[in-house]
C-alpha cells in the first residue's frame, strides 16, 4: 500500500515511518521541519521503500499533486506543533500548524479520492481532571491551545469523515517518549544535569503524574489497526500506570550516575498555565482490540533515559 | 457598555442590533456582507448608538483597530457562513468564515484584553439523533462541515477562555426563524409559490420535523443573560415543540390563500446529506436560569410566514 506520513520527520512520525517500512508499505514522508528533523529519518533514508519531501501540507496544491502522483491510498497525519508550553504564549501556531493542516488534509483527500487517514490526536482534548477515568465519549474541555486545535481537528474529521464515507482511526495520545524526543521533561533534565550536574530543580512539587508511554508501544498499536479499520474509530491509547515527576528526576539522576546531586522541588503541584497535572484514561475500548502496552509507564521513563543518555553520548 | 456584533448585518445579528440599542448598549456592528444585508440594519441605521463597518473580522489588523479605538468591552460573535446546505458543497467556506473567524476573533480580544464574549453555536454541533434528547455535556459528533466548524469554534473557545480568564456565554441556537431570513425552508416555499402557485414540490416526505424558535425569543434570551455571565457557560436553547416540514407547507399555502395548491412529497424522509431530520434538545440548564420561549414552534414559524408574507406584499 502507498502511504503518506505527514509530520513524518516528528519524533513519533520518523518512527512509524519505519515501522511502516517494516510491514511492507511504500512510505511518503512529508515534513515542513519545524519541529522535525532528517537526522530522524536517517533508518529509513536509503529505503527503496522510502522517499521524503520538505514541504508544509498547508500548500495543498503541493499536497494534491504528492497524493495523485504517489498513489496514496492511506494518510498519517501527525503533523501539529508538539510543544504544548511553547504554544500556550503563541497560540497562533497550533491554529496554522495544528487545526489548518488537518482542515487542508482532509479537503485534499476528498478532492483526489483518499479514503483512509489515521489522526494523532492527544489525551488533552480532555482538559482539567475530573475524579473519574476519561472514556472516548466524554465531554472535551481542553484547556490548552493545543487541546482545542486537536479538538477542532476531530470536529473537521467527524464531518469529513460523514459527507465522504472516510475510514479515519483516531488515537488520543498521552504523552509518548521515547528516542529522538525534542522536548519535555525527560529532555529539559537530561539537559539541564549536562550543564549542572549538582543541582536540578524541578518545576512543581514533583508529585505531577502522567502516564507515559513508549514510542514502540504506539507504533505497535497503530500496526496492530490501521489496515482494518472501517468508518470513524476514536481510542484513547495509553498504559495503565503513571510516573511522577519525582521518579523521572530520580531515574534520571540515577542513571548520570551523579551521587552528589541535590534535586530541589517547589511547593505547588502545578507547572505552568494549560498544564494537565493528573489524568487518566479509561483503556477498556482500545484493549476491548487486543492490543495491551508491553512497557509500563516507569519502565518506558526507564528506557527513554537510556536512550536519551545514549544518543548523548555518541553526539 | 460599548458592544460589537459580528455578523451584525445578518438575519440573527441585526435583529439583535436593534435590541441592544433597545437596552441601552453602544453598538459597533461589523459585516463582511458576504451574506448579511445593509437593510437589515434599516431601523438602527441613524441611530446615534449605532456604528457600522463592512469588514472581514479575519483581517484582524481591523479588528484590533476597532476594539482599541471603540473601547469595546463585549463582542457578540454571529459570523458565519449560515447555509448549511451550501456548504456541503464547498467546505472551505465553513473553514474561512466559521472556524478560522472564531478563532481571529479570540486572537484580538487576547491582544486587545476584551474580556467578553457570546458565541453563535449549533444544534449542528450534536450531529445524529441518538433517540434521547441532547445534553450540553453529550459526545459532539458533527455530520455537516458547518457543525464541525462550530464545534472547532467551541474548541478554541474553551481554552482562550481558560488561558486569559475570559467571560464566554456560548448558546447552541436551534433553528432559529424570523423576518429577514435568506435562505431555508420558509424562504424556500414562498418564494417558490410566487412562482408557481398551484404546486409545491417538498423534498422528503414532509415528516421531518425541527423545533423552531423565533429570533425574538432568541434575543430575549440573549438579553436575560449576557450581563452577568461569568466563566465559561454553554446552553442549548430552543423550544420544547416541533413543527414537520408537512405543516410549514400547509401553513404557508393557507397563509398565501391558495386554494388550488398541490403539495407533492416524495417516499423518502432525508433532505440532503448533513441534514438531520428530528432532534431535539434537553432545554433544562437554560430553563433554570428562569427564561422560557414565549412562542412554541408553530407559534414562531406562523409568524414567521406572515412576517415573510408581508415583506413580499411590500417589495
Amino acid at each position: 500500500m502507498n502511504v503518506l506520513v505527514i509530520g513524518g520527520a516528528g519524533f513519533i512520525g520518523s518512527f512509524l515511518c519505519n515501522e511502516l517500512i517494516k510491514n511492507g508499505e511504500n512510505v511518503v514522508a512529508v515534513d515542513n521541519l519545524m519541529r522535525g528533523k532528517i537526522q530522524n529519518l536517517k533508518s529509513v533514508w536509503n529505503r527503496k521503500k522510502f522517499s521524503f519531501f520538505e514541504h508544509d501540507v498547508n500548500d495543498t496544491a503541493f499536497l494534491e499533486k504528492v497524493l495523485r502522483e504517489k498513489k496514496i491510498e492511506y494518510i498519517f497525519h501527525l503533523a501539529a506543533n508538539s510543544d504544548i508550553q511553547a504554544s500556550a504564549t503563541d497560540p497562533q501556531i497550533e491554529f496554522d500548524c495544528t487545526a489548518k493542516t488537518t482542515w487542508n488534509i482532509l479537503s485534499s483527500m476528498m478532492k483526489c479520492g483518499v479514503k483512509n487517514l489515521f489522526f494523532a490526536s492527544t489525551s488533552a482534548v480532555y482538559g482539567e481532571p475530573t475524579g473519574k477515568k476519561f472514556s472516548e465519549n466524554d465531554e472535551l474541555n481542553p484547556i490548552s491551545y493545543y487541546g482545542s486545535a486537536k479538538m477542532a481537528s476531530e470536529a473537521f474529521i467527524k464531518s469529513f469523515a460523514y459527507m465522504n464515507n472516510l475510514n479515519c482511526l483516531i488515537f488520543r495520545f498521552p504523552n509518548v517518549i521515547g528516542p529522538n524526543l525534542t522536548h519535555g521533561v525527560f529532555y529539559d533534565f537530561i539537559d539541564r544535569l549536562k550543564k549542572n550536574p549538582l543541582e536540578l530543580r524541578v518545576l512543581g512539587d514533583g508529585t505531577q503524574q502522567k502516564p507515559y508511554m513508549h514510542v514502540q508501544d504506539l507504533a505497535n498499536c497503530i500496526l496492530s489497526l490501521y489496515k482494518e479499520n472501517t468508518g470513524l474509530n476514536i481510542y484513547n491509547v495509553g498504559v495503565d500506570s503513571h510516573t511522577t515527576v519525582k521518579t523521572i528526576a530520580e531515574m534520571v539522576v540515577s542513571e548520570m550516575g551523579l551521587k552528589n546531586c541535590n534535586i530541589i522541588y517547589q511547593n505547588k503541584n502545578v507547572g505552568w498555565k494549560g498544564d494537565v497535572p493528573f489524568f487518566a484514561y479509561n483503556l477498556n475500548k482500545i484493549h476491548a482490540t487486543g492490543w495491551k502496552s508491553s512497557m509500563s509507564s516507569d519502565e518506558a521513563a526507564l528506557r527513554t533515559i537510556k536512550e536519551a543518555l545514549n544518543f548523548y553520548d555518541h553526539k
